[in-house]
């Protein structure tokens, strides 16, 4: 049964599970949700899809299910093969590291460039006034203090989880394709291993095909 | 060898390891950081400890580990016992339903109440003038609609993983105790499921021990 995929292009977590969805090699219908239009807070939306009024949510048969990241542990956990090398950790202390670098994905890394691109895109975009330079100096140290953790934490290993390549790396991708609409794409750059990464994980075909459609639109 | 968890009992994420710890029957060394004195923000804690200057960070024998849900994940999978109902879900669907009620808390819960503290009660302890009376009134609307999720879900499951307790369920345990002092109490107590859930999950013993001596103090 084809699975679909209920969100929009432009969503950043609505992107992270389409990767997912690709890295996997499972086909998927996008239902597309003109969030412009605020389609994700008809009431039908949130009582059938995400209750929270957010996008993505998936279709999977009978299971319904909402959160980027649950979705694409979900997804990974029930089809990934053995050999796709996206398999979850086991192991405790492998487990251990995975949930304290998805932690650090999500506490810092997402919150810190989310915080960026509220002031310095989404404002504007929603009416809410122009950005405030106090409030985007302050987020954008902030940001290059998380940059600075990953930059010290990829000169020891490959991924953010290890040596192998894992769920975690691939969810930071759509934020770190948004950094040059927000005017920070030199943070990425001029850090050594965070820039060779983020050039390893971006080449991967299954971002690919997420991303480079963007840039013709 | 002894656990040193290194954090303050005032601290939320502090709390929710120590209850993990107890539930897990794990004896430990609460390693005690003042968060007045910013302790938790000097060089060598950054350096040696948490990378982002926060509390908690766990020594267990040589493994180092910082953020709260992921030093809780590493303690189940390496010291549960399989009658102690605190096992990580392995079928896919159980990990789709246990992860997306993991990122509701820490999305929506966590936030909505975090948010909420820090205008009634951080602000001012850090200096940082009063509450606005606006943003409070926006927070709280938010922390209700949280609920009424909590509400309709908890009136289907005993849990919020399903019928049995879960890490995920421990996790709002610290934010829940808080709320009388941000006079929030009556949001729980007004909601029949969510009530009943609460008071089963504030009897565990486990939980009795880190949030009774506050009582006290």
């Amino acid at each position: 049964m084809t699975k679909r995929l209920h969100g929009s292009k432009l969503s950043t977590c609505t992107q992270r599970v389409m990767l997912v969805l690709n890295e996997l090699g499972l086909p998927y219908e996008l239902v597309s949700i003109d969030m412009g239009k605020a389609e994700h807070k008809t009431p039908k939306f949130v009582r059938e899809m995400h209750p929270f009024g957010k996008l993505p949510a998936l279709e999977d048969g009978s299971l319904h299910l909402f959160e980027s990241r649950a979705i694409c542990k979900y997804l990974v956990a029930k089809y990934a093969s053995p050999d796709s090398g996206m398999s979850l950790p086991e192991l405790p202390e492998d487990i251990a590291m995975y949930e304290q670098a998805a932690s650090v994905e999500y506490s810092y890394f997402d919150t810190s460039v989310f915080k960026l691109a509220y002031e310095k895109k989404f404002k504007e975009f929603f009416g809410r006034g122009e950005a405030d330079s106090t409030v985007v100096e302050t987020m954008e140290a902030e940001f290059r203090g998380v940059l600075d953790y990953y930059e010290e934490l990829l000169s020891r290993q490959t991924y953010v989880t290890g040596d192998e390549v894992s769920l975690v790396d691939l969810y930071h991708l759509p934020w770190l394709h948004f950094l040059p609409q927000l005017s920070m794409e030199a943070e990425v750059s001029s850090r050594r291993y965070v820039a060779a990464w983020y050039q390893r994980m971006q080449q991967r075909p299954a971002w690919q095909k997420v991303a480079y459609p963007r840039l013709s639109n």
